[in-house]
């Protein structure tokens, strides 16, 4: 409930509202109205029924009621299918609501539902990133300036080179988080994983309902087998950390005393309330928050692995908050870094002044040409 | 913004207020008006530019707005002052608000305030816990049971001497927080922490301010000495893990096979979407997903210990919705815990059969007085 | 230094070996050696030279002289690099080792050679678990027995679809390991990764070097770019939650009260210093500690990521021990419940008993569908 | 096993002796001997017993044979307990090794004794880091300098303004873990933890051995009640943060750029194995590391405490090796950060130069008046 201690610092508006109660609610429906449709033209049940319970999931309910109620009941789909039930005048049709299903297999799906839009607005901004880095090396394939190592004057390079570090650094991430992201798949097992109460009829059902969602199902249940979500997770927390690393190196260049590079001027942006002269690198502050969290939260995630028997307790409950922080401090990032990236003003006076000043000679070695290697990589792979 | 993901499943609506965006402006909000006045009983602000200050602060901003322009400018306090400013018809005074402060000042000073009434929250229920725990401790002390060890059958105890350790584990985690809570401090430390812009009154200023906020003064400014938020952090983890353990037991006295003690009954709680029979440990399933989460979240204020200078980037900025977190996974661990201990349901007679079937003998050494030396301990301390 | 604390307990003499001193110090060596062989080959340095270093690179110096030495230079290979020239007489081939190398080049490719050692053994045994595991879902495919969730009775399962659970989690884990092993190359970079100092031969060293090391070549150097290692060292940690899941589930069937599968009796192991008639299940316990401390493990290579500059402060030097702790907690894992597994002892009287008294029916959906299609996709992917 | 690549680059030989082989050999030991001793000093068995057995625990036996039986068995008292016994010609007297006593109880008391040790050396060398800022404070508590926020030029302060920020978070630390050392306590409780098998005269045997061993001992036995534990671990991690920040800030006063601060000049310390002129900030680097390392850690042993019933699996098991790498790592930070305080080089012109460049004016506030008071209250406190 909190959007200025917890939310907006840390989040943008679009990943907000994807992890959202809103969303949240209309992925539960959805499952509901789809599950329906599913067994209908799975013979299951009468099509009818399946448009009546689809109506009744039209509507959005009262997520604070409803919130309250799911926190007593210990489950979101106790007090959700109760009240699609009580929309339904047929008692017949009522029952049929959920049927087949069980809670997590409710909480699971819409957790997808809402990962899978996540996952669209990650890559967006991860791509837009890339590109953005991917200009900027190639501008400065060949521009001189001090490498450092251990925090020291080391040797020359090209900020270039530099710059395709943080590329390959990042592109690398994406790749891993765009294939993790086949962990964003249905969830449909029944009480207990066995696909009792669909009638013998549960792959029809399952293949039906996943295309009606648009996810791909899954080989079989995976109440208890959560080392997809872990992936998931850790890929994100990935990507986050590759985002942090840009946004410290270029903390470090905008140092007073060292005066490189630069977060682009945005009107109210980086002022300080004590200071006028201030120029705060703010969009890598919101990195480099992110990045303190996000190994924690994806280990988080990691902890809850060894859940009990069929459907655990204790520790799928925990994944869903997790996931949706990831989701939201990783597009933070990256957000916040695709501003600072496609901004980013460049002194290369000063760096050429730093370089100077350090007398390390001017041997860069191959730098121009491993910039031209890891940007034509990197082209290839888009 | 996520009630039925985050908030509600995890955390009580009286913790959740106490972090919530009100409960954030109102301290916010307090912080400058106190400042104010503060400066004006010094001496340093004419007593009514300290009053039409606190007039300024009166009215709760719109949360919205304020979170997007937070958000923009990289700390609330900016568009805060501008908003306060704002309300002030006299230039001259507008200046005033929020002189010799800086964003963190605010921002640390209204954490703290939340902080303090996060505490007395968890005060109340960790001791309500405890005492419920000493009453059931002294109810069982002689009650035979099979001990455990390892997930086998070992040697007998009574369950009064599991109680027991479940309350030591609890009442000691308590005394550790309580002693933490000492990090509730107020922030004053102005731009660079060396108190500026006080006109060289900054110890009277911070000891007024303290006053009226009514949270301790610190010795020096702390913006980038967190090591008392990492103790707290640390102790809210804990103590959600020894209310884990708890649960963590309970549900394994729960399982239909050992069914020795159970949770209450509470109507429209413990149910299961797919099946009627089922009477689910929803309190230790709040409990235990607190506890796998708690640590991970108090290691993050651990890794953003080392901020830089004197006001860092990144760190600091991380602490808030991190702690804001703890607090409210840990109230919410509590809360459920404190229900089910109250109302445990305690089967003796399956204790008795259990132990008998395990045939490991009756020699229960010297449990009996062990709980009357643990109780009595117990009690001596509070 | 602590075998009996932290080696042996956690993990299984070939890993240990795989990362300890005498295999480090060969790999440091290999390093050394085959870069001046590649240089030679290359024709950067004569051929003798090459042959010069490679002899003065044969013979492992003392570890204890070595690793005070390194700890007092703040990395091993200034003492190493020292060393190895001491023993060439030729004062011009002398200086000829580690040319065009920087300390994080030695660091890194000797920590891969290691890696790569030590992930053959964890393909093995991962390999050999999960053929167990398919095996005993084979034979169990339709023994009927209880399912639970939340630590309830809940519905009727089949044995071998809580294998199959455990087996597709094993495999996935699995999977992404392999995959993440990509990350296991050759580091080669000089002091800043311009790959100054090879005389504008880099690409033709490292081809050559990576060939004779038998190691993949980067793109690029990674100094700082290290989200190969993060991905690594979470798909270990993933693994080990995931052989964490089948032993939790297993020292749950195994208790007193339940009774269900046990660990294979191996004389002397499983028993207790107090209790002659216990049975411990050991196996579990290595697995599940194992399982408590890797996403800590993984989790602490994410928080090196952003990494400073060329080569940072800190933080990669962080990350060997831990790479190394991941191995070794993910192999005695997976050793011990190969063990396990393969001897898994499983009562289906008991089974059946425990299904019937918890008079949840006897329908058990598709469960046997189930399986035989997640063997089925199991047996296409190996 | 890997001293290159785990011990001696994070921690001190002193430390690395306190959690070996021999000391835990020593301790465990000790445990059994004092454990008889204590036993004929309350009656329970002959002295001449006593002496017997302490006489058999008087020889270390082989670390290796002893490391692979133990991991065998599961535990290190089973075959430590027999080896003793076979050293014992007499059988009745062999049969009252380890009387009354469990695996856990050596485990743990041997733990705490080998924490004991570590803890005097944390101490130690703590307080000479705190004592060196100190002295280092006064020294330049005028010492005019620019302070730096959010990594930006913010306005003036004193050098000693900044060290006693590092004074206070190293000594509040160092106050913190102080009082969680009351955690060190002896272990003594019997299979489950009911003081079984004592014939009665529990408390007078668990009071001589206390006194024995030279540790305090336990109002019940903390087999699963491990609060105390992670109260332990989180104060070193915090301390090993407190001491991070301090290396942070020195590593980057110490950067080309700025060069206000640097560690003393040591020969052949901090070198480069590609550039003779660096001079690298390698204790800074080595309490870096540590403090990377450190929250995971002590998040370790918080996820570890729902431990289950009387004795858990997998729990405790995972806690000695995290604990002793906490020690080892956090006296590998402190002892490096001692050297490099005390002889820290102070480049006060440099100061002053960076400060006029920074253009932020001369007001100071009342930095010199805050250094004088927390020198004041730290030194009340010793």
């Amino acid at each position: 409930m909190s959007r200025l201690l917890r939310d907006r610092p840390a989040s943008t508006p679009e990943m907000l509202t994807a992890f959202g109660d809103e969303a949240l609610l209309r992925a539960a429906l959805a499952f509901e109205a789809m599950l329906a449709r599913a067994q209908a033209e799975a013979g299951l049940i009468p099509a009818l029924a399946a448009e009546t319970i689809a109506a009744a999931c039209a509507e959005l309910p009262d997520v604070g009621t409803l919130a309250e109620a799911a926190a007593h009941a210990g489950t979101l789909a106790i007090p959700l299918v109760t009240l699609i039930r009580e929309r339904i005048a047929d008692p017949e049709i009522a029952k049929l609501v959920h049927k087949g299903a069980t809670s997590q297999d409710l909480a699971d799906t819409a957790l997808m539902l809402q990962a899978k839009a996540g996952a669209a607005l990650v890559r967006r901004d991860a791509r837009r990133l890339t590109q953005a880095l991917a200009v900027l090396a190639e501008q400065h394939a060949a521009t001189p300036m001090l490498g450092r190592t251990l925090l020291q004057a080391a040797q020359p390079i090209t900020f270039g080179l530099k710059v395709v570090g943080w590329l390959q650094g990042a592109a690398g991430a994406l790749t891993r988080f765009e294939r993790e992201t086949a962990a964003i798949q249905l969830q449909l097992g029944g009480a207990t994983g066995s696909l009792a109460g669909l009638d013998g009829r549960a792959g029809e059902v399952t293949e039906r309902l996943a295309a009606l969602l648009g996810l791909p199902g899954a080989d079989t249940p995976w109440h208890a087998r959560r080392e997809g979500l872990a992936g998931l997770a850790s890929s994100l927390a990935i990507l986050t950390g590759a985002v942090g690393k840009i946004a410290g190196d270029i903390a470090l260049l905008a140092q007073t005393e060292v005066a490189e590079a630069f977060e682009p001027k945005v009107a109210g942006r980086g002022g300080s309330s004590a200071m006028a002269h201030k120029r705060n690198p703010t969009g890598c502050q919101v990195a480099l928050s992110a990045a303190i969290r996000a190994p924690h939260l994806a280990a988080t995630v990691m902890s809850a692995l060894p859940q009990q028997h069929e459907r655990g307790l204790g520790g799928w409950q925990s994944e869903g908050p997790v996931l949706a922080e990831l989701f939201e401090v990783t597009h933070g990032a990256l957000a916040a870094m695709v501003v600072v990236v496609e901004g980013l003003e460049v002194d290369t006076d000063r760096m050429a002044v730093n370089l100077a000043a350090a007398r390390v000679g001017t041997d860069m070695g191959e730098a121009m040409l491993l910039v031209a290697r890891a940007l034509a990589a990197y082209r290839k792979d888009r």
